[in-house]
């Protein structure tokens, strides 16, 4: 045997370990039976391996022998024969891959009915109308999935024999018609396919497993692996088990179960139960299920049963588990279980709770394990209240949690509207620093253009507000939206999901950001896991960020962006004082001028942040992203004419217009063009951390010098830190002085860079850009859905980080800077900080901290310890 | 004796070898001497690593003593004492470093005279006047040179005396107010330096060394070290020489002469003596020199001694020398040789014939070594027919060769004066696509902004066409310019100089273009050398830049572009009617029409190249730069409105407008969204083939796709070329299929890339700009000048390719795409293909061709074939 192993094979090790195997559903069955010893109808599972030798060379040679013996052990075990006109043996047919997946043939019940066994069972059941709409039932079901025939061409039929027999419900069909319905759909058969409908029993099972081979490679399976990253080469198994009825008697039901409630995650049964049903029955929900406690009353000895099943798989798997079963004649059989899906709430309860259960013995590792980020958004922001939303489109979700309001088009509307007490939604097609106002008044933000490392994504996940950017069919013109022939005005309620990237029309209810109360003890056990190895800061540019930084367990801060200091109220004016001056005074003036305000605000940051470590990047962004719109002026130019102030202020712009500012003059070229910022923004900050000491406060100061290519580059830009710390009289303040590396040149030439800084941190955003030559504002929007639909990159980059190109380069930098600086402290402070699959890469590569947005913490806190324990593992 | 060596001290290697100890000047000195035997004037050497360590820890211990010694020996040896009243011994103090250098202290001669030696040396040569006009002018030399006082003090001085003497001629002030002058200089010097003249003429001696290395570090020193990348540390030596006098009476002189005639190679003595005179007096100009012929008649012994040893020497150094030499009183001292400078053709006619002199037996490759790519630009390219030229201001020079014509300051106006016969300099901003036109009509270009790899450099160099580029202090106004207060209108006169980057007012005589007869030969012994191991290609995008290749001698073309025949005359409109197309139809016809021109394009090419490989790249720019200035249109919709056609384009052009260009949708991304343009250029190139073919010809097509980042990117892209070839019927023709490396990640990943390339061919320019992060429109004006200055990069690496982060990923890409496929084909195509540096790493690195502008072919293939010798040797 190597195709075909029977549910009770004595394999070398747990069964549940071979899903490899065995797909999901056949290891589990396999488990219950030869482990469990539990009640599983008979049956066997056709590999994977058979499913990969069918995709890639056809039929597997001695598969059919392999199979035709497996049944005949079935039949010699329970005494019956396949297609017995006295007392046939059915079975199901049913997928199971490693992973489940929509998309796959799901189940065909009732093999081995045809016209003779049809009265075998009407036989042994007595029950002539039960037969028949079970071979009705086989015909129409084998029809569609194994033979692809449109399921209408029964459906109508059966409506015109309901009409017939003058009936609404599906159970007033008669025998006679039942019978005479299996004939009809057999016709169909014969016409559709130009064969019959076959009756030979292993016929129909071949035809079954063939079809399950392939719908493997069905377009809508491929799709759900190329979306979920699933190996395209895994194949499924296929399982052959015994039919059961749940739908023979009132002394039969069935029912789904889990061991702990999913959604709350509080102990003891919870499930659904439908007397004289199948499986279908419960899921199609057309009849009202009841609780699975109502088993003690109607089936009290399955009950007890059940009740001792649950909680021996509970402690058997040492999780929640997901349960199917049927009662057929009041004796209890086992179908399906598997580990249950929960939503975030429950995850943590039970993974803390299973923690302290003796009898369960979850060590800390595990619990952590068990959490995925998914789960922590789910508590951490509000959500839908209801799965069931007709969404109007789709963005892509890029700031998690859900959100209501009424949609404004630009942020003077928006900010007026939040003052009148409206929630509201800022709709525009991409944002900008001007529109920061707009977005902070907002309930949510939505934007047409972009991606998910556009402005408005950076901001809305800074402040953990809910935004669904790039939803590119919706079209503004003004004072409305429209997406396709749906128009919606200003004023109008919207609903966004910015987990899932859904936009709704009207108001979706929403529920309430909850963490429970096991949230803070699972997040400590990361922490301690942690420990001192890799750290997890924040990217925050106020006070008030930091203080939310903090209280998310942010250890530090990792990036305080000085330019947005720059552009807060009053500020604008005086910057572009500074970059208009024609004189040396002038210029000296607005600094100082510049230089007071940013001491305020970094005396802010360092006292919320105190005793930790606040990396202060230097103004990176180039300096027309502080001048105004030359288009606009340039129409107003050629329209009315323009002031002395204006034409300056575009003559200006104009002259530090770049082509690609990107890759421009920006980070430390502007500070070699206009040396005078750095040593007044280092001075401002040496002044902060002066007060804060004289209030006895432990102020932990690191510079950070962006956008670095060459050690002569940083070396020269340490100097002016340098001189500008020694001249403020900071020689007693805790203070390093570092570098971004950003550049793919600065990774390759780490050692040289590494003599002048004593920390690094990747910006692995622009890292991203430059070493696959994407412009996130012009690639993500457009070219990024086809690339990732058409499989030309596995991943979006800028939202996990490459593994390929971008890993190496950070290796690389790591390794060369270590080299020239053994202990160098390398951190990450670009979007990729805050997501776990590219934390768990930065974590491997060596990195001591993350940073990433202040919501994000507990996540990245979480996805931190995981890449410890999977590394450790 | 570890600091000093005399001149015929037995080195164990010979002496010209030992540059790095002796400096240029002393090693040749020493040769002469101990390895020729030849007069030279007895002297020492002080080493360059005394002066390494005098800069480092001050006056070396020892070097006193050995100094002294050395000066004693020298006493013994001539008989002669220094400071004697009758017969005093003087000397000269030189320095010289490993490489000539101006800006450093240069030379002090007589020292040893003071108050008494003066009458000696009247005593000696019965010449008071003589004696003292040499004090006058040592006190002067020794005051200006080591005890840095201004020049002009003395100079009054004198003048003052010649008014005295009623005088215009320094020989007119006799001997009595010389005696005054001396006096009076040392007057001066005490004044001005508060210290006596000094009398002891070993203070003398080590005062003059001291001032040799100081001079290391002086300003003009360090700078021009810095422009020639000479390393700072080497230090310089000086070398102390006993005098020898021309001007003592008429059976004197001094002469400098070389072995060969420097301008045109032609063989024989060639130089220029002067009868009773110091060598000064002949650098000085003041009087007329005499051909060294003329000395057969008037020095007729010395005449055969020094023909014979100009003989020696060539053929010692198996190279044209530069010689210096005195007669004292019909006695010939040998003063300076080395191997001396040459123009364009002089080296190529001199490497040639010494090549077929047995005699000198020089080998192909050193011949080939001899050359460099500036000899050759000097031939190839009309030169300015005097170097002294006053510059109106400096520019970047970007296309070698110099012109001369009258200003236009747009492109219609430069192509109507070039219609009216007038010859155009194109003065312009910087140039775009719209400009080509203009550029073609001018004799040169001149733009203020942009650097090396700006529009105007590469469309310049491509044309064989000066250009001088950034010459950011002339500022453009409505028909004219300016340069500070000197305004040039439309239509006059300027000079501009692609080779040093020199803007003149007004007309400069040109030199025209003249390779010698040698050059031809020269370049096949190049060719010889690279034999089938490198080849050199050209970029060129039509037939007639083609032909100019292959005279050029390019074995294939290495990169056309095919969106230059997009922006052809008649073909912007096409284009912009497949990007506006609103139905496949309309879409469909424009690629139509388009594939017929560029059918007809490829035919030319191919045709030209018959038998040689055509690289050519599938379209890479932006759409964009297809349709019009967005800027332009939005002012005219404000001011007067639009045309419904205007209309359109502004909104599909701000449809297509990006961020950043650079890293936006271009090359293969382009294509990915617009599948149909790859196919369509395919089938023009097949069709284009199969014509050729059915001519008789034998088409080479290579088929390149720009900007590829990952190997599934690329596969789909061939596979739409495949299919191209197929359904055009392309099976038979010589088509291989590659990519272009410009992205890091495309280097890091070019083992799956290389599946599905049969080559590769690094575009250097995008990768460099990708790889520091610097545009080349943003950077190479404003901040690549400042960080060449600050020395915070070593090179600019748009001119030479860096080899550190640059090379490392070009190294990267070749061997992990020749990994995945042995002997892929690997060739670069940027703009460093034509430089000579570049070219060499790039060889090192294992290229198989380097492909490069037209007009740059002969350097390339030089250059080619000297890197393979170095690597060979």
């Amino acid at each position: 045997m190597s195709f075909v192993f029977a549910f009770d094979f004595p394999h070398p090790v747990p069964p549940r370990e071979l899903k490899d195997l065995l797909g999901g559903k056949g290891a589990n069955l396999a488990e219950m039976t030869s482990v469990l010893g539990l009640p599983v109808p008979p049956g066997f599972t056709i590999s994977t391996e058979a499913c990969r030798s069918y995709i890639v060379s056809g039929w597997p040679e001695g598969l059919t022998g392999e199979v035709e013996a497996a049944i005949a052990f079935l039949e010699t075990a329970l005494g019956k024969r396949l297609g017995d006109a006295r007392d046939p043996l059915l079975v199901s047919v049913r997928s199971g891959a490693k992973f489940s997946m929509p998309g796959m043939m799901d189940t065909v019940l009732n093999l081995g009915l045809n016209d003779r066994s049809v009265e075998g069972l009407a036989l042994q059941t007595g029950d002539i109308r039960f037969a028949y709409d079970s071979y009705r039932r086989f015909i129409a079901m084998y029809g569609r999935i194994v033979l692809d025939l449109p399921g209408e061409v029964f459906e109508e039929l059966f409506a015109a024999a309901k009409e017939l027999a003058c009936t609404k419900s599906d159970s007033g069909v008669p025998a006679e018609l039942l019978r005479y319905l299996c004939g009809a759909y057999k016709d169909i058969v014969e016409a559709r396919t130009g064969s019959p409908f076959p009756q030979d029993p292993k016929e129909q099972i071949f035809g079954a497993i063939r079809a399950v081979f392939s719908s493997w490679n069905g377009a809508r399976a491929v799709a759900y692996r190329e979306r979920e990253g699933i190996p395209h080469d895994l194949g499924t198994a296929v399982n052959v088990q015994v039919m059961v009825f749940g739908n023979r008697d009132d002394s039969s039901g069935t029912g789904v179960g889990f061991t702990r409630d999913p959604a709350t995650g509080s102990k003891g049964m919870y499930g659904d139960f439908l007397v004289n049903a199948q499986g279908e029955d419960v899921v199609a929900g057309v009849r009202n299920t009841e609780p699975l406690s109502t088993l003690e009353a109607s089936f009290p000895a399955v009950f007890v049963e059940l009740s001792e099943i649950f909680q021996r798989l509970e402690l058997h798997y040492r999780d929640m588990c997901d349960i199917e079963f049927t009662i057929e004649r009041g004796k209890l059989w086992m179908l399906q279980t598997r580990v249950g899906k929960r939503t975030g709430v429950a995850a943590i309860r039970m993974a803390v709770e299973m923690v302290s259960d003796p009898a369960i013995g979850l060590s800390r590792e595990e619990a952590l394990l068990r959490i995925s980020s998914d789960h922590l958004d789910q508590v951490l922001h509000p959500q839908f209240a209801t799965q069931v939303v007709e969404p109007l489109t789709r963005g892509l979700g890029a700031s998690p949690g859900a959100a209501v309001g009424r949609v404004y088009f630009n942020s003077g509307d928006a900010v007026a509207a939040a003052r009148r007490g409206e929630p509201v939604i800022l709709v525009r097609k991409e944002t900008s620093p001007d529109d920061v106002h707009g977005m902070l008044a907002s309930a949510g933000v939505l934007t047409t253009r972009g991606g998910l490392v556009s402005h408005a994504a950076v901001v809305a996940r800074g402040w953990g507000k809910p935004a669904v950017v790039g939803a590119d069919e919706i079209k503004i013109s003004s004072g409305c939206m429209w997406v396709g022939d749906v128009k919606i005005e200003e004023g109008e309620e919207i609903s966004i999901d910015g987990t899932s990237g859904v936009v709704v029309k009207g108001t979706v209810p929403l529920q309430a950001a909850h963490p429970p109360q096991e949230f803070s003890e699972l997040l400590a056990w990361a922490d301690a896991v942690a420990a001192s190895r890799v750290k997890v800061r924040a990217n925050a540019d106020s006070g008030p960020d930091a203080k939310v930084a903090r209280e998310f367990g942010a250890k530090g801060i990792g990036l305080c962006r000085t330019e947005h200091m720059f552009l807060g109220e009053g500020r604008l004016p005086v910057v572009r004082a500074m970059i208009l001056a024609r004189t040396e005074e002038e210029e000296a003036a607005a600094l100082e001028e510049l230089r007071r305000t940013q001491r305020d605000d970094f005396m802010e940051i360092l006292e919320v942040m105190d005793g930790l470590p606040v990396t202060v990047r230097l103004l990176d962004p180039p300096l027309h992203e502080f001048l105004p719109d030359t288009r606009e002026l340039e129409v107003k130019k050629a329209v009315e004419g323009l002031s002395v102030e204006e034409s300056r202020l575009l003559y200006t712009a104009k002259q530090w217009e770049e082509a690609n500012p990107m890759l421009g003059v920006r980070g430390v070229r502007l500070a070699v063009l206009k040396p005078g910022l750095y040593a007044m923004q280092v001075r401002a900050l040496v002044e902060a951390a002066i007060a804060l000491r004289q209030k006895g406060r432990s102020p932990k100061v690191e510079i950070m010098i962006p956008l670095t290519i060459s050690g002569a580059e940083l070396r020269l830009a340490r100097s002016w830190v340098e001189e500008a710390i020694a001249t403020t009289g900071g020689e007693g303040i805790d203070i390093t002085i570092g570098t971004m590396i950003e550049t793919p040149r600065a990774a390759l030439v780490a050692g040289e860079i590494a003599e002048s800084a004593e920390f690094f941190s990747f910006g692995t955003n622009d890292l991203t850009q430059m070493t696959f030559g994407f412009s996130r504002d012009d690639i993500e929007g457009k070219l990024m859905p086809t690339y990732l639909g058409l499989g030309l990159l596995e991943e979006n980059p800028f939202k996990t980080v490459d593994n390929r190109a971008l890993m190496e380069l950070v290796r690389l930098g790591i390794q060369r800077g270590r080299e020239a600086r053994p202990g160098l402290k390398v951190g990450i402070c670009g979007e990729h900080g805050g997501e776990p699959e590219s934390i768990a890469r930065l974590v491997g590569a060596g990195v001591d901290y993350v940073s990433c947005s202040p919501y994000r913490v507990p996540v990245a806190r979480l996805a931190v310890a995981q890449a410890l324990i999977r590394m450790a593992g």
